[in-house]
């Protein structure tokens, strides 16, 4: 969980080494302001190693003709989805990372999928959907699909996830294609009873993949349901890349990002596929059509069919966070260059990344049903923060904002709804109660809620600080944080507890108790666990001295900015009295933000990606940002050309009311 | 300003007559649990007048193959600025309002507007450029313009306006483009003196305009420079649409949105115009080359030279309200048709039954508030709050979330960046302070600051509501909104006279006074001047009683929502107190919420256009969401086809690792 405590080591030399000099320019004047050595930074946070892949990676791609930029050109759907796939397929070729690699250090998985996605998310989805999100319920199922494991990561086969259907995505268990076995034939028969149950959204599915992995009801020859399962089905044919027979299968058409990704659906009907084509990590089928599951609890079938979703929300953790990263370059760059505006806006604040890397059970899902939330929903805010911050500038599409925006939205949606997500988190919570109650000991091997174990004593808590000084460590926060989760476990549970005992049944008892109650408590929890995890982290006696003053203060703007959105509840259930305590969290924000202000431009470089991958005129590090804008626009083709239809301004002229007597 | 209280006129059969029935579906079970009669409340809230406009220009665009839609297909930048163009001359043929007409009621025009924008931003705002913001400054200039106003409305010439450039757009007294009298010739001398100067961002420069309204800094022969003045320069031949010679003109290249619409640079080296070209509202150039003028002050001049900007920022506020009607009118006819999850397995239920579904509701009262950066924000979030709401299917372009949220970005920044334009609200409003301390009497012609009068007396208000239910009516948030005026302002007064007791400028002064105090106070005052108006609607008693309970509960239910914002304030500040306080404020909320449900359908059927123009396939009328995305999906002409790139990924496969080496 805890990022790895890094020494930093080497020392400027070895630093100019890994990373290059920034090029000079009008954002020097802030760079010489900063309080701390970006290099250093950067080694520290990332170490060598993954400098070095990053480096590996940016400039392969800088360096290779099928990742040019094309400024000035209108790059219709069709062209952009042919250039995904290219690029996907190139990936194939460098393959950056050997299975050796990854099993030294996991991590450089997610360093790949980041550096990519800074180019473009595109072809980056379109490589992880393949060798992710299809592979991995096949790599988890068991030794006989060895063999076509292989054929994946050679792309002899190009593969898709497909769960969603039309009318249903976040009620998985609503899914309505079914598996059929047939004895007589050893096969299963999937079949798509109408085109509401036509499988939807399925990135790759549009217009490359051959096979996907299904789900479906499985019905053995009685008659029976042993509900969701996952199949391997052909959908198109591997020499031809024609649909198979009975496979209706396309593109969904434009969306408002990620463009360059196929997303597509398709009807099976009545399609026939071998037995052993069943994903049998839950359940498998006999010869003569007995079901059998090492797992008799059908809800906990459930559960394993679906496992691999918990690995989709991490990436999305971090597509939001590297997303956050380059929008933050781009305005911050910006914002100190552009004199207009002054060094820094103030609201808006360099979240360093907090990491989040879990293993365990119940409690990694209710903290990836929180994270990915939190994390999505932060990025989008501050995507559009960044915009507006930018100005009209920030509006023009060269500047990149608004592809980062878009391609950064669905995040919220995807790998389950965000406020679906909390409900979980929340229920998780909800579920320790009775400990609470009971005095029993908890179990959390990730110790994220060891916090309610002291439920009653941190009830009792109040807001202590004396003064705006007081309030500039995020132990500040934290505290503040411990008792909101509790305070809102709480009501949340006193509520739940009234909506039931007024006869609503549970369904409606719950859904009643989402807003101002278990939504907050979901939302708060996770980012008292976050705030945690980076206070624990920065106030390390380890961390280098040369770093530690700007990161402890990052550590305590997060911890106050956030707690700030829950003011009203911190007075509401009495832990903050009086106009003080709001004045010196708000105060302490500002002080803070002050502080931070001179080191912001270096911290946009400890993590801005090179100019060529940014691709933002008003972000590059030279901060020449009219210049930069000025020689992008002279690039378009047709920037100074006449229109084509410039004759039906000049010459054809409407006949004003022309058509008014038709009205 | 108040909309002016009509007789509810008619009866069921003169309200089918204006207002066909909507088709059957899904969403009938919701019309027939709605408290009221749509077409009652539609007729009582814009008259009949207005609805025959509506509905004229509404079927004048759905018999006008012009306008057809052509669902999936991919629209090139270029021919989308070809066919904004056409469209946008259509207008003038069909010439829906006379000078007459709108003489009789201006309003007109914002509904014309507002039903072209429905239909598509791009076009309207191209007519809107030309016809008002290109002509109005114009219009007020004098008498020697009448002949070229006449061809402006017979598009004998084509114009925009040109104000902003490349390195200065806010703050508007940086601009540095020059006007030179020079008398020997009686010309105006217009020049760019480099590219940072460049006039940026105009809207219909990039291809179409052959005039412009450029401002510039007038000097005179003595070398004296008299600010900001506007000139009518022309940019392009009328015949050849090439540019007149030391014009540079081009297009700024593709945006976030509103991408039909051709924004534009220009750079003039030094192109003399007629000295008459001159605008001379505040001041005038004598044959000798002396400035004169009836404005004697300076400030008052460079107001009276940008008067027009304040149409503009009006015509902001009906575009996000209009944006925020279509975007809800999509979201809730979907969540009101989206079955998902439910009690039992085979029983699922709308999502507009959920909680946090609900919410949306609580913005739907926002369309009565009053201010640019209010509704631009409160549509912009509720926007995305939309598409979130409406999952994956809210991400796919058909169903138009994205482009109403891009289109609508802008509308945060140009016409003056928010945070800017609050700055003007609460220095007007801190400028009372004086009278508040002397007790002098007050000037408000609109009684917006009435509520400042009883200064001293609302400072010692507090929160008494008792129960849920008396916090049901909107004078509950109104009294607390009046408080937390005169609290933000007492608030922001003492802080400004610390920052300046403490020796800062000014400027410094002012600039560190933003969060939390001025920002928050000008927020607030708009609010509660929204609120007021609202309330006071509400509940005249010459409402019919049919209408008059749900219009009531959205007043309670906007004032309830904006005021939860601020709930920590009233906390703070000692308004409130106590744990009830902020309970029965947030239970009021969920109660408004859930006795809204049932009306939500068919208030979106009071404001949403026709099909045609709603242009959604899950927003469609009937509520057949399924069946209309899916008629959607299957008309792209490439839906099913194979790419044409197949054989990249079927024949020419990749070398794992061929380009590993390289690295």
């Amino acid at each position: 969980m805890a990022p790895t405590l890094k020494e930093a080591t080497g020392n400027q030399s070895s630093w100019d080494t890994l990373l290059p000099d920034l090029p000079k320019g009008p954002l020097c004047r802030y760079r010489r302001k900063a309080s701390f050595n970006w290099k250093e930074m950067a080694v520290f946070l990332d170490g060598e190693d993954i400098i070095q892949l990053k480096n590996r990676i940016f400039s392969a791609l800088e360096s290779d003709p099928l990742f040019a930029h094309h400024p000035g050109e209108d790059l219709c759907r069709e062209k952009y989805q042919e250039l995904t796939f290219l690029r996907c397929k190139r990936l194939f070729e460098y393959n950056f990372l050997t299975l050796q690699e990854i099993r030294e250090n996991p991590l450089k998985i997610l360093c790949l999928l980041s550096c990519m996605g800074m180019y473009d998310w595109s072809p980056s989805l379109q490589y992880l959907l393949h060798c992710g999100v299809f592979a991995g319920p096949i790599l988890s199922a068991s030794e006989r699909f060895a063999d076509f494991v292989k054929q994946i990561y050679e792309m002899k086969v190009f593969g898709c996830f497909a769960l969603t259907e039309l009318s249903h995505g976040t009620n998985t268990k609503g899914i309505r294609t079914t598996a059929t076995f047939d004895p007589s034939t050893q096969e299963f028969i999937i079949h798509t009873p109408d085109f509401e149950a036509a499988k939807f959204w399925v990135g790759n599915m549009g217009k490359h993949a051959t096979h996907a992995v299904v789900y479906a009801q499985l019905y053995t020859p009685d008659g029976q349901c042993h509900g969701l399962h996952s199949f391997i089905v052909q959908i198109r044919d591997t020499k031809s890349l024609l649909p198979v027979p009975g496979v209706m299968v396309g593109d969904i058409g434009m969306k408002l990002g990620q463009n360059g990704l196929d997303n597509g659906f398709a009807m099976f009907h009545s399609v026939r596929i071998p037995k052993e084509n069943l994903l049998n990590m839950a359940g498998d089928v006999t010869p003569e059509g007995r079901y059998s599951s090492s797992v008799k609890d059908a809800k906990e079938r459930f559960s394993a069919a679906l496992g691999s979703l918990s690995t989709g929300r991490i990436f999305i953790t971090a597509i939001s966070i590297t997303n956050l990263k380059l929008a933050l370059s781009i305005a911050i760059r910006f914002s100190a260059a552009r004199r207009q505006f002054g060094p820094t806006d103030d609201e808006e604040i360099p979240v360093l990344e907090y990491q989040m890397q879990v293993d365990l059970g119940r409690e990694i899902h209710a903290l990836c049903a929180a994270s990915k939330p939190l994390v999505s929903w932060t990025a989008q805010q501050a995507v559009q923060e960044c915009r507006e911050a930018c100005g009209g500038h920030g509006y023009l599409a060269m500047n990149r904002l608004g592809d980062i925006r878009n391609d950064s939205d669905p995040n919220c949606t995807y790998e389950g709804e965000n406020n679906v997500l909390l409900q979980q988190t929340s229920n998780y919570l909800m579920s320790w109660m009775n400990c609470i109650r009971d005095k029993a000991p908890f179990e959390s091997p990730l110790g994220t809620i060891k916090v309610l174990q002291d439920y009653h004593h941190i009830l009792g808590w109040k807001f202590t600080a004396n003064s705006v000084e007081d309030c500039m460590d995020s132990s500040v926060p934290l505290a503040a944080y411990k008792w909101l989760v509790c305070y809102l476990l709480k009501e949340s549970d006193l509520k739940l507890r009234k909506e039931k005992q007024s006869g609503r049944s549970d369904f409606e008892a719950k859904n009643n108790c989402q807003v101002y109650y278990c939504r907050s408590l979901a939302i708060a929890f996770i980012e008292q666990t976050a705030l945690q995890r980076y206070h624990d982290y920065t106030h390390d006696p380890s961390i280098p001295s040369t770093l530690q003053p700007v990161l402890k203060k990052l550590s305590a703007l997060y911890g106050l900015w956030s707690l700030s959105k829950h003011l009203a509840v911190l007075y509401q259930g009495g832990y903050a009295s009086g106009e003080q305590a709001g004045k010196f969290i708000q105060n302490a924000i500002l002080e803070l933000c002050y502080r931070l202000k001179d080191d912001a431009v270096a911290l946009v470089d400890v993590f801005a990606p090179p100019d060529f991958i940014l691709n933002s005129p008003i972000a590059k590090a030279n901060g020449e940002l009219y210049k930069n804008m000025w020689a992008e626009i002279l690039q378009g083709s047709k920037t100074l050309n006449r229109p084509s239809w410039w004759a039906e301004l000049c010459i054809n002229k409407p006949v004003i009311g022309r058509l008014r007597s038709k009205l």
